[in-house]
């Protein structure tokens, strides 16, 4: 479930993306009220760095369903920033508290995650314990999420995102191996250290949740003549989503099944994911 | 936007009928997650009677979508009540707080609305002028739904329940048209002073929300023979429901356009409602 | 029974005011855990406004105590200012929801008041019906706050704040003698427009909430040798506080009975406040 | 910090003791606003049991202060029960949130604290992991109350609660022993199966919180005249409070240091409590 989009490009007042495209991130949620396939209103949460210090992410997270929570239009209105990320969540068993929203933060590190770990209950003392004791505190919520997080964290998710999440998840999928568990992960995962964004497409049984980065600003812009902002949008500014967003054709590219995507200085690469 | 239903009869442990109906309210709102409809999910609220005192109906209102609230899932395993309402809110346009949420209450009477007032904004204030002064500090949110109950209560819902609701309705529509608003009532609502039930299913231009009524409670026990409460269900023990429930064909009885119910002593009676 | 701070000058990280200096607003309500004389923890707001835009002030509520909002503990620190107003509420009646929560607002402007009308029951329905048709559907809440500052918004606050606070103020007081309520108005109270400020300390027994203006930022200074930002406040720099900070001795001017201030083009003056 | 109370004996509507009693827990919270030594603000719950089912024991859990909170009202008057417990929370670390709010539960057993784990940052990784694994996924919360519960059902707490307590504590302080960290333990503890009642007063250094039991219903009968509820209290009907009652001397033991609670079958026994 759940669903998440990032920006990182020139800053952009963060409510262009969440309430004024169409197919924003709230007009899903909006959408969704109308006919669409889920809802996700079990909370969310919008991370994003400043322009002038990149390092100290803020966060807004509630319980309410985005759709209706009146400060998150308030903030999408005032906020502005060079890289942002905002996630929407449809709960699979764990409570609905703040602790348990998107994105999950360590230090400058923002975390956001479109799916699940089968099997959670079986395999969380397991995965717990391999969290490192350092960071073991830092775990705040009771989500499987967070809990991966953790993990990419304690395989050196500083140093190297994409090679960290490969660990994290390649020993997710040995613990579920010797539990019984089929098939442990699926989803898509964001990640940010404030200048750089990365991103995977992968699932264990490799039929992943979508996602998908928009081709380039020209396409965005054609789309939405009448927005003086999106028209502003230069080369380089990119927007990541996890759902497709149907009727943009053209604009979006499909990241492939099983790939990691990074996206530094403007240059985008989609390297293999290959859990290990 | 938003549903209700309600049960009249011998005391029933309300997650009966919340959670463990098929098609139950809680159920519906679960169930919109996975492609019904609508979501209604701004908030809801539960009323109920006491079998020992039946004067003093208590509340559970909160602003989180019904199928993620903890507490109301352990409320509808321990309260057991001989009439209750139930409400989930689909918000359009008043805030989303527990002054909003229904069941309204006045002294011993509950009330609920699915449906609105078309043109509200504008005619809010002459409504609002219309209520009662003694009646005036009672309301307590900013809902057409709150503020169509006073109204009633103004024209003697106390006495006369769907006399009070005809001349209520009838005082909407003539302000409506002073203003230039067409067709300004919309939906059902549900009335209950702890010992007898009233419906109505009215809209000005006469294609109204739908409701229902439970034909007989022999219909309920063959749709969950394994539910071992409902087995227990008397004659006369009645359930009343603002959507349609469409695979319990036989099971329920739908009110026509324009109607009232009356739920007395066990004598249903249904009459033409006709705002004056 | 509430409090509030207001600062206007150089653009300020609102988390420096907030939480770093001593005895700022969420310190007060950390301190009042600690055995200060009241708790405010009936919910809080901050409104504020942006540099590039002061006709758009944001605003962020909530019905959480602050002293445990952990979203204001982010915004507070990522959100830069050159004039907003946080308010900590004390509830006197009405329900703790988020339309309740100051700063309250109009357009570009923003009101926050620290007291009550006395007698609001009595009162509200004549108030409420001397409010200007156009701005009656404005009135999201049921405060008497909201319903003074929507008073005042129909006597001209956009073209007078003071006069139209005297007319409000007054009509107030006329109409609870002919209702016999004895001294209604208490308070002190806060408005903006994201150029000027204006607050009022008034009580219709000369016996009011405290009001204090800082006297020079030089004071400021030297009680927080530590803080950089506040070393970097500039002459002009004002902070408006509803409540005595004892120890901040030579650095506040406390606002007489009976008067207004208006703070304009770094001019302040302190008129006298006479409701008629 | 923290306080709760516990109340055993014929079925009572639980707001005679919460909210109609002079020095009852929320008046306690609204108390504390007028002056007392400390806010409890950080949320509260209440976990009953039904003289029908003692096997069940339900719960209502808020992150709202008590004082405030419009849904604990209601039910206080309409909830009947034989044995109920409820606490009002002072968060010392843990964020606000309804799975960090007591009683916590397992099966028929409900658990309150009033108090903390000293160092629980240091200690929480090794006391995790002594949880039996079968337990490991009750941890809803993020709460040293919780996880001193949780290690106390892994010693054996339904067979021997103040036992499973005194082993459960004795392993806290070993592991503090062997981490530097000093006192760890320190609070008041509640604990009931819907039959019968547990208390501890206890801390590491032999300084603890109060704990004070119901003399008589003599007593309270006195202090309460016109409470038409507590006249017809009888003979075996108990009160356990956390914190002392100023003025009702006469009507309250204080559990001394160190010491275990039990009320079974009405009969009180007081042990010594020696963590091992």
């Amino acid at each position: 479930m759940c669903r998440w989009n990032a920006y990182v490009g020139q800053p952009l007042v963060i409510g262009e993306l969440l309430y004024r495209t169409r197919h924003g991130l709230i007009d899903e949620s909006l959408h969704s009220r109308m006919g669409a396939e889920t809802t996700n209103g079990d909370g969310f949460g919008v991370g994003w760095y400043l322009e002038r210090d990149r390092t100290l992410p803020a966060r807004y997270r509630s319980v309410n369903p985005a759709w209706n929570d009146a400060n998150l239009r308030e903030l999408a209105d005032h906020i502005e920033s060079p890289l942002f990320m905002a996630h929407i969540r449809a709960a699979v068993g764990s409570p609905v508290q703040q602790t348990n929203c998107h994105p999950f933060r360590h230090g400058r590190w923002l975390f956001v995650h479109n799916g699940f770990l089968d099997g959670f209950q079986t395999l969380r003392r397991d995965l717990v314990l391999a969290v490192d004791p350092s960071l073991f505190d830092g775990i705040a919520g009771s989500t499987d999420s967070e809990l991966l997080f953790h993990l990419a964290l304690t395989f050196g998710l500083e140093d190297d995102p994409l090679g960290a999440m490969e660990r994290a998840i390649g020993f997710v999928e040995s613990k579920a191996r010797e539990r019984g568990v089929d098939n442990p992960v699926q989803g898509t995962v964001g990640i940010s250290d404030g200048e750089r964004l990365w991103a995977v497409r992968y699932s264990s049984q490799h039929e992943s949740r979508t996602l998908f980065i928009s081709e380039d600003v020209d396409a965005l812009r054609r789309l939405h003549p009448d927005n003086e902002r999106l028209q502003q949008l230069e080369e380089g500014d990119r927007v990541v989503v996890s759902e497709p967003l149907a009727d943009l054709a053209g604009a979006w590219i499909e990241v492939p099944e099983s790939t990691g995507l990074s996206l530094e200085n403007g240059v985008l690469t989609q390297p293999p994911f290959q859990p290990r």
